[in-house]
Parts: C-alpha cells; structure tokens; sequence
C-alpha cells in the first residue's frame, strides 16, 4: 500500500505477535498463527491487512471490511464479518499506535557527518549520530548520541541535545537545552529572543532576553513553530509534550508534561499550562496566565483567564465551554425571534 | 517605474498588441500603433502606460488619470478621458494579468548546478534546472525539466518534482509527488509527519505517517506554509489551487482543483474541499468535515460543520454568511436596547 | 543567574551608574556606590543585583525583596525594604530596559566571511561585517557595515541592507531595501511574491508582483514572519516597527512608524497603520483599510472598517472596544435570562 520510494514495512507479524506488541488479546478463534504484511485502513484492508476501528462512525466499513486482523473494543467485536481475526482492547487507537510502529519504526538515522556540513571545532557528537549537508553546529555545542541532525539546520552556540533527538531540514536552535528523543520538525525556529521591549514614542527600548528554552523528553515540535526563549526566566516544555507546526509559544512559558497544542495556536508569554493541557488549533492563550492540569481550550477560543484543572473552555473570550454552546444557540435563537 | 535592481519589463507592445494579449478589444478611436513600455497604476500612469480599471472605487482615479491606454468593462469605457486608449473586457483584471504578465514573464532560471549545492549520486536532473547554492537533494530524487531549485532548499530522498517547477529558497520537501509548473516559496514545509498519535497519560503513543503529498500541477505554495504528508492515504492538493503563506494542512486533506487558501487559514486532517473552494485569512476548518465545491468561508471564521456546495460561511462557529451578519447586528440592537 | 554556555553579563555596575544609564534618580540614602553585578527578577534577586517594579501585581515581591537596588515609580518608593537602593522612575520598565542593556549590550559580530558562505562575484561588504556558514548572497547585493548575516540564510540579488543589521539562520530576502539597525529574526520570509491572481475557473492568472519590501531604520521582524513584496507599489515597514513571531504583512501593506505588532497576527494586502498602531497577538485585518495613528486591535479580533486614530477596537468582527465588552456581557446575560 506504501509507496516504496518512501517507506518499507518490516514484518511480516503473526496475529499473535501484533496481539502482543499492541497489549491486546486474541479474540475467540483467531488465527493467531496468520501472517500479516501490513496496516490498512478498513476500507481498503485485504487478508494480508491488520486495520483496526476506533469510531463508531466506520462501524459499517468494519462490518464490510476485508482486514485479515482488525483491532476492536470488545463491545463490537461481535460485529466483526466472518474470517476477520479480532484483537480485542479497550483503547483500540493506541493499539493500533503500538502495532503500525512495529511495521514502521521510527527511522535510524546512517551515521556520518556530510563533508558540506560545518561543525565548529571542539564539538563533541556522540556515537552514531548524522549530520546531512549543510548544516552548522557551533561553538561548544553539545550533541548526545544516535542524534540527527537535518540537512541545512543551524544549531547555534552553546545548544545541547540529549540522546536519539532530531533536527529537522532548515530548523534553527539558539540558547537551548534539549532532552533525549526530542523531535523537532522542518523549520522550527527555537531559542531566539522573545517579543521583548518598552514601548516608547521616542523609540521602543530594548529589553535583553537572557533566559533558555529547556525542552524536556520525549517532546515532538512541529514544522515551522517558533519557541521564543525566556527573557530571564526559562521558557520550558514539560516531558512527552507535542506541539503542531505553526505554533507561537512566547517568552518564559511554561509547559507540564503531555500538553498538546494543536496547529496555529499561540501561548503568550509568562502563561503556564499545568500537565496534559490541550489547546485546540489556532486557540490563543493571553500572557501571565495560568491554565491548570488536564485544562482544555477549543479550537480557535481567546482565552483572557485562568483555567481551572480539568475544565474545558472555548469561545473568544473563552468561558467554560458548556456556556459557549448555549450562547451560540441563544443567539442563533434571538435571530428567530427578530426575522421570525 | 520599477526599481531596475529587481525587475526589467519586456517590450515595448502596441496597444493592439496588449489588446490581443488581454483577450480585450480595441475602443473606438483607440491609436492601436500606439507604444506602451510598462504598466502602472491609474494615479501615476503616464501616457507610456497601461493601466485598468477593475473597482468602481477608483473610478475618478480613471477618469482623471494620465495612461496611455486603459482597460476598462464597455460600461466605463464613456468615461475615459481624451487621449486614452481604451482596452474593452468584461473581466478588466484577468484581462490585465494577462497584459501585465507579458510586460513581466515568469522568470526562466539560468541552468547550472551550482558547485556548493550537493545531489545525491545518482539523481538525475531534467534539461535547464538551475540549483542554487546550498541546495540539497536527497537519494532517488527525480527532477524534471526547467526546475529552479532555491539557495539552501532541500529535496529530501525519493521525492518528484515535474517540469518547470520552482522550489524557493530554505524550503524542504519529503515524501511528495509534485507536478509541473508547481511554485513552492521559501521556507514552506512540505511532506513532513503528520500530527498523529494517540494521546496516553502514560507518553502520548506514535502513530506512523507513511502516506504522502501529491501537489498537482499549476499550484503555488506560499511562504513558510506547511503541508504535511498522510498518515496512510495521502494528502492531495488539487490542480492550479493557491495557498498564501503560513497556511496549515494537516494530514490527509484533500483540495480538489483551484482552490484558494488565504494566509495563515488552517485546514484540520482528514478534511476535504471540492473544487474552486475558497478559504478566508485566519480561517479554520474542523477536522473530517466535506466543504462541497465552490463553498466560500470568510476570514477568521470556525468551520465546524459541513458546507455545501456553493455555500457561504462566516462566524464562528460559522454559520450561513446571510445569518452571521443578521447575529452581529442582532448584537449591536441588544446592546443598544439594554444600554439606550 | 544567567547560563554562561549562552550569556556573559558586563559591568559591575554602581548604583549610580546604572542610575544614570537608565535615566532614574538616585533614591534618599541609596548607597550609590555599591556595584551590582547582575539584574535578577524581585523574587530571587540578591543583594548584588538590580530589579525592577513595574506592575502592582508585584508589590508584595518587592517589599520582600533581597535585591540590593530597584528601580520603582516615585509613588511606591517608601514600601522598599531597608537595605534596598531605590532608583525613582515614571517609567521604570523603560528604564530597566536601559540598564539591563547595559549588562547585557546587543552582541557585536566577530567579522569574517565563513569558508563556506556563497557571496556572488563583485558584492561589497562594508566594514566589520559577519557571514556565517552557508549564508548565500546574491548579484548585486549591497551590505552595510558591521551587517550579520546567520548561517543558512539567503539574500537574493539586488537586495541592500544598511549598517549594523541582522539576518538571522536561515531567513531569506528578495526584492528589499534595508536600513540600518534592522534585525530580522531566523527563518523570516522577505520580498517573495503576494497573493496576486486574476480568480478564473479557467486557471487563476497570475499578477506579475513588481514592487518592492521598504523596512526603514530600528525595525525588528520576528521567527518565521513573511512580508510580502508589493504588486507595483511597495509594501513598507516603518521606522521602530516591533513585529513578532509567524505575521502575515500582504502585499502593498504600509505601517507608519513604532507599530507594534503581536504574534500570528495578520495584514491583508494594501491596508495602512498609522504611526504607533498595534495589533493584539492573532488579530486580523482585512484588506484595504486605514488605521489612524495610535490605533489599538485586541488580540484576535477581526478588523473589517477603517479604525479612526486613536481608537482602541475588540471583536469580531471588531467594533469599539467598549461595545465589545458590553456584548460579551450582553450575551452573558442573555444566557442567564434564558436558563434562569
């Protein structure tokens, strides 16, 4: 199904095997010996298929589909057509994660440093790390192992990676520390000074952005995002945090763990997200804020205050997002009532 | 009128010859011999330029202003000022694109591989590519005639580009398939993993990106735009669709042909666009939803439904645009009923 | 307090000093002699350190603060511990604007031409200036003294930069006028080409984009921001101008001078800001507008009519401030009649 100019599977798995590396268990009669060659989606999935389904929506592309092995809550696994092996979990997407990381694994990068790549002299690169063509790593830079470093990006002075990070094509790194299998996209523009001055007719004073950007592990930083560092403080991303491409996070921001923030959202600077806060594309958060643990933010809202643990907000400006429903049916409402 | 250091006009043309090349037809009296060297804008325009008028804003620029020759719809033409010759279309600004496209043809790039730009052993490239420096191309890359490969771009392993293409400097593609007469500009991502994994408090598990980018022909890419590739079906930009710059197109989207995305919109996975959709500046669009062919969104607007074919929306959450200017003057009264 | 792999801090510093730099007055008893090494937030300030009270938000840090001098409004003064020297200010961010600057002076670039940095036959660099590796300059460029140029970064032909300006990694430039003092931030998109086409189910024409980016004296453009060349005119930035991180600046766009403007923030094609205008992080503005001087846009409003000088507008779509307030109290309260 992959195009091979692109991507190879590994495999082939045995039911049983893809039972195992995803945590789930064989349903009744699976051929737990059955071969299988790749993922598909169910649409498209043949025998030699392993699919899975996670949204009742697809609930019929699964009753019709040709998977040879399919991922399913056991509430429907019932409804699998006869043929298809089930592997039965209560978090059949995160299954599915486990299993397709098996057919593709993340890629190794080749060891090497690219002869038209610049590295300044006295840096250390751990063990089998690649640096493809054109890029520049400067002084005292620190680069831990396996670490991959793309075509063109610039690592500035005094960075330090960790272990198994990446660096994706044209990305630029300054005034950061940065854990171990961190990823980070095409483009990503991290550690350059934050939007920081004093507003003046006779000329806006310059305010020196002193602080870093620490970037935990295990944290994936999308295409073309920009980190600002923090202007005396530190601006942080907490462990196993993923941020989409176009991203603002401002100066001394800081952010828990497993926060997710989704394309085109931007978090002024000084505000802090408690862990696994979610913020919905293009959602803007104002500065000095706090938003706390399991915090989630709409698509698109303007948040303007703090945010309790656990609550959802949304709407410009954002209130709980209960609330934000029933204005826009309210005012959806007050339509009627005036043309009606 | 433009700065010689950047752009050099072709010409002189004669008013018939503009007239021919606009698809426009020649106004009574109008002196077809007559030699235009350049374009400019009605306010400045002297009697060596063409101008036009497209918006009845300007219309006393038109008739107060000093061009050569003008094109203009049949029912402006009675205003022209004496000694101008008019140019009749009915679609005064295609009309003048295409007239002001022979004063400035597309740039041809003078071929040559430049030697710090660095080809992967084995890739071969069509007749009349120009590689810039420090451009990078990866293993297996396939590029067609004419292509102009910007400074410090990269064209990561396996990726094909079609005839005539341009690849602006410091961008980097990955895992796409872009056809002929595409225009990628600086800094824009393109085929890099799409924003998939499932979420787990326990570290947020990979899903693996392993479809592609199919850009087809006569599109262009704005700035620092970002496209990423399909998790397993592929994300596909329709023939001749235009996106500005900082736009984000997530995972498996589909734009069908002539679509227009204005800056900084963003398009959530798994979305589709019919044909010759057009989406507004800051626009957002929910993901897995089908906006039918021709539908319209207005800036900044949040689409979280479906659209219809030749639909307009606005608002946020968007509604019909009829609707949505009917909430914010329903606002408007409240406001004064319960202040007045 | 600051990470020596990053920052050095100038100085020490006396009281006095640094009481003159920052155009502050020397409080009743200040030890104007004691040196202080460093500035430090009021929280972990020590008594060799300078801070600064800006915001009554922090007023309790500040009467519990170790720093050993601070600069605070004249009003405030009598609540600073024993032991502090005070340093009177009607602005005191400003003014610590100006004595941080003196410990941390913007950096100076070490001259040099890296070995492999591209810079076309018979471009002449003024005095003092850095090209770091990769760096690609065109024909015809025109580079002042002391001028930085980041590595990867790519300056087309015909492009002129004034004395002491940056370029950071990896940001390109085309079709531009630069002047002194200017600092364009990594991966910054300069001079392509707008948005321009003639719409046509047939094919959208293109616009030959024949202007030019104007940025005057003391601007600052963020990570990631794209400005777009006029279509014919110029699009122009003025003197002072503050732009943030991933802003869109269409085409023919003019701001007056000191604009400031905020994160993922928009400008549509041919719209003006008078002087000292600033647009709210994720504010949008549609095209063809004036904005008087000193105008105000909150974040992610969505601007659709010219805004008078002086006036400060919210919403969207946007409407005075004031109004905005109200209606989002209005519909608050509607919410509250309905479900009460």
């Amino acid at each position: 199904m992959v195009d091979s100019r692109f991507y190879t599977a590994a495999g082939p798995f045995s039911v049983a095997e893809l039972a195992e590396l995803s945590g789930a268990t064989l349903g009744a009669g699976a051929a737990a010996e059955k071969l299988l060659i790749d993922v598909a989606p169910l649409q498209t999935a043949g025998p030699e298929h392993l699919s899975f389904l996670d949204n009742r929506l697809y609930l019929e592309a699964f009753v019709n589909s040709g998977a040879g092995a399919c991922i399913v809550h056991p509430d429907l696994a019932a409804r699998a057509p006869g043929g298809m092996a089930v592997l039965l979990s209560e978090g059949p997407y995160k299954a599915y994660a486990l299993a397709a990381s098996a057919f593709y694994p993340p890629a190794k990068p080749e060891p090497g440093i690219a002869k038209s790549a610049v590295v300044a002299a006295g840096v250390v690169l751990g063990d089998g790390c690649r640096v493809e063509p054109g890029a520049v790593i400067g002084e005292g830079v620190e680069v831990g192992a396996r670490c991959w470093i793309g075509a063109n990006a610039v690592i500035g002075a005094g960075v330090v990676l960790g272990d198994d990070t990446i660096v994706g094509a044209c990305a630029s790194l300054a005034s950061c520390i940065v854990g171990n299998r961190v990823h980070i996209y095409p483009g990503a523009r991290i550690g350059q000074e934050g939007f920081g001055f004093a507003p003046d007719p006779a000329g806006h004073a310059r305010v020196p952005q002193v602080g870093r950007v620490i970037i935990h592990d295990d944290v994936e930083i999308g295409a073309n995002t920009t980190i600002d560092r923090g202007a005396g403080p530190d601006t942080v991303i907490g462990r196993g945090c993923r941020i989409d491409n176009l991203v603002q996070i401002g100066h001394n921001v800081e952010l828990g763990r497993g926060c997710i923030i989704v394309g085109q959202a931007g978090i002024s600077g000084s505000t802090k997200l408690g862990d696994f806060v979610a913020v919905g594309g293009q959602g803007g958060i104002a500065g000095h804020l706090d938003l706390g643990a399991g915090a989630r933010v709409a698509g698109q809202s303007g948040v303007m205050r703090d945010v309790a643990p656990g609550a959802t907000v949304g709407g410009y400006p954002a209130v709980p997002i209960r609330d934000w429903h029933r204005q826009t049916i309210a005012i959806a409402k007050l339509l009627k009532r005036k043309t009606g």
